[in-house]
């Protein structure tokens, strides 16, 4: 997945390499340039081999970048004249994306400037200009959002998350291989286990569409995955499986449910901690503890959600997080970029898109 | 709500008002007649006014009363021969039910002998038995499954969460109708604050069912309800609105996935608190602050979903519960006979069922 040497006029200051280049969305998140140039900055403490693209407005880039001189020395700054707005519908970002950081920052990977795009803009926008930039691949139809989900032991890969609402039995079966192959990616598991989100174990239950899924993956012999059959939402936090497969409507409901049951409990905490004089000393002593279970709970150390489905990586960040919140954004999609994810996911939908797609017709 | 004299040859040796017996059935969960037996007597413990009929094998129901006297005195065992097995499909249920717990328990609601009728039994079952048994109510064509949600301060209703794989908008409504009944009924809210479960906050966002349901609630005049739009996931724990809207295949999701997130973050909790001495005594002099979190987050303590759209009142505890689960289904229950919910429902979608199928027939 090197490049040899790509075809840009815009040559940054140090030999950059494909795969290690990451194409930033500078203006894309509620917090400001400065917030996501500071995530630039930890994410290249973390892995020095890493150099940025910079997209937003070149003076205030200028600016963000001077408090970062090794960033400074990495990165090359690549001017923009607007923005996309958090509101904009993604028909009007399509239509008016042209001369936006982000459809700026979404061409650098086009161009093969960059190994993957990170943006905490908005996530219809992105994905509107993803498709029409990078274009969907293969014969898949509709890129889905996979989301990292932590476990009791590790994490998981949840998809569809939101790109899409509702899934054709076949859209199942593309998410299943997607999701697969970059569990294969981040996870280096050759086969990955697969599980269908149902609202029930029994082969009755669930949509038309699930229940077709099921089948397919379940009597589809040579899949370069392990399919396990339906999982219920309870236990995709218990790390059940390595891959979750759902529609996006039901899926994005469950991330943001999980999401908002941890800050309900972390509120819990707080109260029930500070509630009398004992309590709060017990809380002191215990404070080690409590530090390693705001790490398990912090949202910010799992950020990013990816497009699958593209000729090209694209990562979204939560628009609202924080310099460490980017940083882990740039790192989860600097670790596909290394890994080629790409391309097994282009092998795969070409080995296997086929043979699902006839046991669909067939069945 | 009280009926005078209801009709029925086997008069319990207490005098029973209907809406203070509760029908049990008391084989359906998985620990046995004897953990449901203990939850009825907690209940009346709390309760002391309430009577039981309790449904199942006489022999095993004498022996497991003897432990409660209090209990024993104020229960009625009616006898039945068999059991709905937990895996028995709906259709299998209704064609072979007479007979069984679950047939019998539902029954005496139907004949007017008990206000509610709890069940931990097989929850597919229990609603195919329901009904056919009580019917839906006027014209509800979709009973739905009501949970309630424990918020950050105090609790919500959510439905559907699994009684039906999709909903109309026409249903959406139906389902905003009846949980505003069960809110008013639980909190005493005149209008109590109802949203639909969206992936955005956005007019644009969701299904087409979502938004004609969006589009009709926000629209019609007059409604016993004050609707606050789309909310999403993270809000629902956040107790944004006292009732949530949802089809049924998401909401199920949701339900489960944040029940396994609490469980999750209970095991992060327990090892952070025991990594080390240090930690170890800190957690041991907060144990009052553990204590209270624990009952926050303790599942037992909500317990119990609500059939909502059938001609009597059905509620399904978790079967896997203990007798303070049980005790806790029997309370919701006995809440909800109490407050008359049934006629409540009943009266709101005679009178704004017919206006909603114009708005929804007029869009």
């Amino acid at each position: 997945m090197v490049r040899a040497d790509p075809d840009t006029t815009k040559r940054p200051p140090v030999s950059m390499r494909f795969e290690q280049t990451i194409s930033l969305d500078a203006m894309g998140g509620d917090r400001g340039t400065e917030t996501i140039v500071a995530g630039a900055a930890i994410s290249l403490e973390r892995h020095p081999e890493l150099t940025f693209l910079l997209h937003g407005d070149a003076d205030l880039l200028t600016r963000a970048v001077k408090a970062h001189a090794a960033l400074k020395e990495r990165s090359e700054i690549v001017h923009s004249e607007s923005v996309v707005a958090m509101d904009a519908k993604p028909s009007q970002a399509m239509r008016k994306g042209k001369g936006t950081s982000m459809w700026s920052a979404i061409e650098s990977v086009q161009k093969n400037l960059a190994g993957v795009v990170v943006s905490g803009g908005n996530t219809g926008a992105l994905m509107a200009i993803s498709k029409l930039q990078l274009r969907p691949l293969g014969e898949i139809d509709r890129p889905a959002i996979a989301a990292i989900w932590p476990t009791v032991d590790g994490e998981s890969i949840v998809l569809d998350v939101g790109a899409n609402i509702g899934a054709s039995s076949r859209q199942l079966c593309d998410y299943a291989l997607m999701g697969a192959a970059m569990a294969r990616a981040l996870y280096s598991v050759e086969r990955p286990s697969v599980g269908l989100l149902n609202v029930g174990s029994e082969d009755v239950k669930g949509s038309d569409d699930v229940r077709e899924a099921h089948a397919v993956l379940g009597g589809t012999r040579g899949l370069p995955i392990d399919y396990q059959g339906f999982v219920e939402g309870d236990q995709i936090g218990q790390g059940h499986v390595d891959v979750v497969v759902v529609e996006g409507f039901a899926g994005n409901i469950a991330l943001k449910t999980a999401e908002g049951t941890a800050r309900q409990i972390a509120s819990y905490i707080k109260s029930a901690m500070t509630r009398t004089l004992t309590a709060r000393i017990g809380a002191f002593l215990a404070q080690g503890g409590f530090r390693v279970l705001h790490q398990k709970m912090d949202p910010r150390r799992i950020n990013g959600g990816t497009f699958l489905g593209l000729n090209g990586l694209v990562v979204k960040s939560h628009g609202g997080t924080d310099a460490l919140g980017f940083a882990s954004a740039i790192d989860l999609g600097y670790e596909m970029s290394r890994s080629g994810l790409l391309k097994r996911i282009a092998d795969d939908v070409a080995s296997f898109h086929g043979t699902l797609s006839e046991v669909v017709a067939a069945g």
